[in-house]
């Protein structure tokens, strides 16, 4: 099957490899509608590794998909041939001690769409678990649908914070996960979220939002706009979505007596982590990796439409421009918050 | 002072009364602008109790209100004459076992305006505590911080609710507790709410609002629609906010397997409660008594416009019409959600 | 194989039944060596139904076992042939929508031994999915880990209270499932466990261990017990039971303010639930149906001396005996807390 | 009245100095009977502060206390004289922010014995709030007593776990804080503690305790023994309280996946955090300050055996001896957990 390949650091192409094309039990096969490119697959593209990750063989690259059911496995129930999906792309083994205990995406033995050595879904027809495969509203686009994977990102964070009704959010940087992660916060129950990044353009993006205010970090320090915001108190939750080691001097001065702080940008560093500042306001600490449980909460917030994601999709791609999508994704333009590869015409 | 007095039952005047005048260590004194009317305050006028709580003395009606600080006892730090603010009617022991806890509304010593033998606040004055004496942000008007201490109810719900974000909810009933438990619980990190109740006019005011879907149950089984809704999953979390004893028949066919029903209506009689059908799917109960640590967070809702609570305010009356609002409160239309009194001219 | 079925009510036989002999991937054959009776066993033998759940075809009975593993199905890898296991005896789809959320036990399509139409254990081998299989100290006896389904229920009920350390805690009723929430409360943080029932052999079985006060309901009121030992505070966490609709009169007058009511026990009709009194001390009520993810924290418990089960332990049958030893289970003697039957030689 | 005065760094005096003797309203006298010496006192005798906190001024050490009422202020209520009791000695303002969400101990208004510049307890007589004077049970000794404090912390570091009954823990750190935490722990639900230490001494003082397994870490490396002990899986729960920056290192490879590490120990820079490692496992950290809301606990505790401290009480001294005990405190031998002082003849 014809799909984008990721041959070696640096090096793309276009072409035909060998993919599964029959559902096994339990197993759909899906029509690709849409594929977002996410910053790990340029990673990957750019740099040929993510930490302990490494591409040493030719790699279908892409994770965050939309599509259609075109055949279905033997024993699924929930889906039928022609219902519209998103696919999560992390597959544990359900009968590990992890999956049990339903945190499923800590499971060891995980898979991930274009995690090497597993291909992704830039290719026409991908074969994938019926349950982890989720079915549309028809209110729902396909364009949407494929942000459902970095918005779960978002929702995981919001999730992890416990928010409750009316806290208060900061959220450190304003790239596309700092973007998904205050929207997810709002939805999630927040009254307002203040955003910080150094770049105006992602900060005019993100402030778009009713609800969102925005903090220009060269120009304004975010701890004096958060003890203006809330008389002093702090923020009830703080979210770090930037990866910078810089976010975590002083990061313990934004939150309030017992307030969180949820870690979702990854350093590849360890960072400074002040101990005593942290405990003289016992603040929580949470940690995100990817999700789990939440791509159903996720297009239902979609549908309902408590989040609009729409205005975050920059421009979209035909899968013959794959490439030239990939260059662009690579240039890393702050105005461009996602771009997509359209796999088929409009369904 | 001149004030509202239930003298007993069915019998109100509008006259002056002996009420405290100074503020203490750590209180304020208000000029009281608006003063919502409650369920409370109409139950006591018409039956002159309230299960135990029995009026045998003259009372000061109200206790949703808000005003501005006029006087400023010895040692108050965070008001000042001129601030605009609202109150929270319940004062609890600040030493007490409860209070220590967090959960000062459950402390047994907590006294609360107009609930007997303590006066309420329909009157141009009062004296309060600072601690429980808010501030209000410029964008919220007076009416709306009136509506502070019912939608506080309903934040108390959905926090005991402990959404997660994205959480399909039901709540049983859609007078005015139903729609402020349907409203925080929207603004509180649910995709949608399903409410039902048996007078379309109310089923109208509270489907006015985006995400809210409503259910007529003379005309849909409230099971049905809920299977439909989530593909015969069930309800993340059901509200009860009806408080008829009819409303337990069958409600754990609402909810999912592990999900939440909040008990918000309050039953005269005890209830039918199967607990087999419970267990089968290990529901969570929470139950509700009026809220403790919400007005911050109903104040921060409201100003920052995720929810909107003026469309509930039905009619307005002044202070010298008061018993004219309780004759109309009494009466019960269903059309009406909140009648307000204003204590002074615009401000 | 030979095994003791129930052919309809009141009829038992130890007879050959036709029953999976080969582990298919993923699961283990088990040489069962000892299974307790449950009450569940014995109701159906009596009844020859619990609620709607029918013996209309001739049923092998018994859930509660240990054994040593014979053969291991394909890609098991946990497990080997001669260790020495328990069984957990409900089995869920792993890929349901309960179990992606670590809630299989109240995934619908859970299957458990001895539940009509499933054949249970009492019988020389089962085959038994390895996830579900869990392997035993060297420390804990077949004996203790044929206790482990029954403990389980208790631990399920002590997870579901959330205790917190040196919770004060009550359980009404003193019979088989009251005595391991009692011990899996105590072992589980509570400081101490006021256990109340009726008949005083019971209460004397449970009062032999250190942190249990037992109160006989026929001389005192459990209410003023709780008062007077927490002065007038109340009771951190309630365990209900007994599952008789008594223990609802007045039950919440045994928490304190903010505290919970687990309900374990399980009343054939619905019973009163006083809304207003749960309401004035807000209390959280938790429900409870078999257990989820606490099989290795039992046999941590049992392996650790943090739990004695010995002591609950009767009286021993052989395999030939079984229907001797329903028949004495039938009686309900009021000092039997746990009859076994020893289906091997001891190893 | 006679104290023992901290008159500037490393210098000690026992001498007069004024104090308040009369108890105003809701406040209690206390003669005192036993003061334990913590690590806090002797740090601000050898180094004459502890980060923001310098002695700039003469001041009465001690802060784990115990004693007997022998007058009552005004307003009183649950306190009489003659009661034995023991004393929290952090004060916060009832009516902030913190306290009236039940996290007393983060309210930046709290004042504390023996910090500068408040007064502590080693003197015959102190007054203090009535709300944090506690009673003892008659089966607590004053020795005892005067060891709720420490305790508190760790059963504050266990409360903040959320302990899951039969949890397996590990404590980094075997002096008496890391003690406390591990006795804690177990009274408190888990099943096993892991302590590590490099002194000996320490360990084999942690070892005496069932449940209670010791690393010498210059022998063993920690991270091999946890996941032999559980499999490969990794820890529940991971309490650092030896305050080393080393113990940062690789911490991450101690708990399981979705498993917690509780902050108790103080490093005095900032920790290496390795983000990547503990969003791979998606870590929750807990971080600890003081304790709240656990005194009444802790010694529920004790008096029910769940926890046993006496054996934590190396050496008792005199008042009189007060500085020799001080001295003894600061040679920091490893086989010391706790010195005390005993106030008064037995009482």
């Amino acid at each position: 099957m014809r799909a984008l390949v990721l041959e070696r650091q640096r090096e793309l192409s276009l072409r035909d490899i060998e993919l599964p094309i029959t559902p096994a039990a339990g197993e759909v096969k899906i029509k690709v509608h849409t594929v977002g490119i996410c910053g790990s697959d340029v990673h990957y593209y750019t740099h040929g590794r993510i930490g302990p990750f490494v591409v040493d063989a030719p790699m279908v690259l892409g994770h965050e998909a939309s599509g259609t059911v075109v055949e279905v496995g033997p024993g699924v129930g929930g889906l039928k041939v022609g219902d519209r999906v998103c696919m999560e792309p992390g597959i544990p083994d359900p009968n590990s001690r992890a999956s049990k205990l339903g945190i499923y995406n800590v499971d060891p033995s995980v898979t991930f769409w274009a995690t090497p050595p597993i291909h992704g879904c830039l290719t026409p027809y991908v074969v994938h678990p019926a349950s982890f495969t989720y079915k549309l509203p028809d209110t729902v686009s396909f364009a949407e649908a494929a942000m459902v994977e970095p918005f779960a990102v978002g929702l995981q964070a919001a999730s992890k914070a416990r928010i409750a009704p009316g806290d208060l959010a900061v959220v450190i940087g304003a790239g596309p996960i700092g973007i998904m992660v205050a929207l997810a916060a709002l939805a999630g129950g927040c009254s307002r979220v203040i955003i910080s990044d150094l770049q105006p353009q992602k900060l005019a993006v993100a402030g778009r939002y009713p609800g969102v205010a925005t903090v220009d970090i060269t120009r304004e320090r975010l701890a004096d706009v958060v003890a203006r915001e809330s008389d002093g108190w702090g923020a009830d939750v703080v979210f770090e979505a930037s990866g910078s080691p810089k976010a975590y001097q002083d990061i313990f001065a934004l939150p309030r007596p017992g307030g969180r702080l949820v870690v979702v940008g990854m350093p590849v560093e360890p960072v400074d982590f002040d101990v005593v500042s942290a405990a003289a306001k016992e603040i929580r600490i949470e940690t995100v990796f990817r999700y789990a449980n939440v791509y159903d909460r996720a297009i239902a917030m979609i549908a309902s439409s408590k989040v609009d994601l729409k205005p975050l999709i920059s421009e979209t791609f035909r899968f013959d421009e794959s490439i030239a999508a990939f260059e662009r994704a690579a240039e890393g333009r702050p105005g461009d918050v996602k771009l997509q590869i359209a796999m088929t015409e409009p369904a």
